[in-house]
């Protein structure tokens, strides 16, 4: 939750409303800008600000350079009943991702599962974008991506691994979803004090706190990825902000349909959640809280705010850009104060 | 890798014939005890001695009270092409699991995907056994299973999740396959250290260095294993080495047939795995490994022994379980010089 007097507020709407005239201007089909922009308004109104408009002028250059394609459609290159082998024919990451992810749906909903990986994508925004849609539906979906270099392996001195983020998402019978979204890095990448430091180290830390678990952890997703989809691997990815090549990220989206197992998955999974936030918390003013609970407080915040808050100097560089783009700036319906 | 003069060699045969032979005496039948014998060997084989024989006396004495059952079979109580829903029947965890990965494998092979999940299982020792049985049909593997409690969430001050351990193996062309086998809290249960200290921490530590994410990786193992295969879960689960109850646990076992992807996994995989292991080191005494890589140093040193070393305080210890059922004594043929 971001705090201080110096945050405007900036309706859901109008948050929309930029990034897609935005991406008009420099280049995407509406559908597609229209696609991104719901993927950016959702990370900032769940609270996950380093992935959301503070990211958009990178999408815009990247459309702008042709470094990913204005339009088209994904192509799936091979499929079975429960699988299916996908060409994101370089376009925006959103788009590539709803289209797997729906794809995925569709078959969770035909074969007990689906499980979709894809080459040819760019950077997709939040994970968790893409499995909350399999909850639609009352699935549970699930999502991963490599990414630019910029986390270290254990024992090693070279950025190797993206952020690597992994998502899980399943459905509560009291609304209360599980919605994890995470980098399986330390920090996510777009967070200030990282980007100084200038590399991430894989979860769990240094070699002797289990650092290279959290390394396992990071080549797993590369492996059901980049390997899996014969996406750029690792390494061989370009490097963030580059533009040179074209991103080939590989990213897997799979659904998993809950009937096909145990009766009554969500009313399973309500209780199991509750036994977790009614822990008793070892410190009184932490309470113990579940993956998603945040998110979903923040949007309850945002909800009555009526508006997102943002923090001056990005609207500023945002309407800069705007500026350049000879779009309206963003309208801001006042201060934020906490 | 064990050190010190205070080892002595046991043959692999020899901890086979041992185990078989203790099981046969606590009532299993032939083949389940054949099963348990080869996991716990393997585990010992790779280097993963909390896994190994260590644990032997609990799988006896769990068949010995009726706390695990001693004969039958899993039973399919729903199934699609890709997908089945699993009853462990209260086996023991190996055959189970043995049961559910030969059938995630079938199913890879004509849709792409297994992926099978069992409630009713128990301890099924190393997560590793079942994924490398994928390699051998040229698949990926993947498993998971929930576990006794001993893992305290972030935030939160009693134990509720077990280690809750994920593995993936993946087919490398030069035969020096990933195989990721490890615990999601910092450290595995069953060495010594944590033991004594009682409790473990999700992987990250304390939330400030990205325990949160520890904890939601555990709780989604929780969730794909026991929640949705209707086992106990979480804090539910019977305490380690308890009786009083089954241990009912939820475990996922699945399988991914490369060939529904980019063509030419193993070799992309080689040469991921490769680009690893050539990165220049921090230390240079300290050379990158890749997951699996250990334990086939491991398995290599053993080859040319003829035999695994084992400590001789739990060598102690097995032939004291022995000499209690009226079997042989393990045969060591020498001390284990280092």
């Amino acid at each position: 939750m971001a705090t201080g007097a110096e945050f405007q507020k900036v309706p859901k709407e109008e948050v929309l409303r930029f990034c897609q005239s935005c991406m008009k201007v420099a280049g995407s089909s509406l559908s597609h800008g229209k696609q991104l922009a719901e993927v950016l308004m959702s990370a900032d109104y769940r609270g996950h600000f380093s992935h959301g408009l503070n990211r958009l002028h990178v999408y815009v250059r990247d459309v702008q350079l042709n470094a990913t394609c204005r339009d088209g459609a994904p192509e799936v290159l091979k499929e079975t009943a429960a699988t299916a082998w996908v060409d994101g024919k370089n376009l925006l990451g959103a788009v590539v991702g709803n289209y797997c992810m729906d794809l995925a749906i569709k078959k969770a909903k035909e074969a007990g599962i689906g499980w979709v990986v894809a080459k040819g994508s760019n950077h997709y925004g939040i994970s968790g974008w893409y499995t909350l849609k399999a909850l639609e539906h009352n699935l549970l979906g699930m999502s991963m991506t490599n990414s630019s270099p910029i986390t270290v392996p254990n024992r090693a001195k070279k950025q190797v691994f993206g952020t690597n983020p992994i998502s899980l998402s399943a459905p509560s019978s009291d609304g209360q979803s599980f919605v994890l979204d995470m980098a399986t890095s330390t920090v996510s990448f777009g967070k200030d004090v990282v980007e100084r430091k200038g590399s991430l180290q894989p979860l769990g830390g240094p070699e002797i706190t289990g650092g290279y678990k959290g390394t396992g952890i990071m080549a797993m997703i590369e492996i059901l990825t980049a390997v899996l989809s014969g996406g750029a691997v690792a390494g061989n990815v370009r490097q963030w902000l580059s533009t040179a090549e074209e991103a080939n990220l590989g990213q897997l989206f799979v659904a998993i349909n809950p009937e096909c197992f145990a009766m009554d998955f969500e009313g399973r999974l309500a209780d199991f959640l509750g036994c977790l936030r009614d822990l008793e918390p070892s410190s009184p003013d932490l309470p113990v809280v579940v993956a998603g609970d945040l998110a979903r407080q923040h949007m309850k915040q945002v909800d009555e705010d009526g508006a997102i808050p943002y923090p001056k100097n990005l609207l500023i560089s945002l309407n800069e850009l705007a500026a350049n783009l000879g779009v309206e700036p963003l309208k801001v319906v006042g201060p934020w104060l906490p």
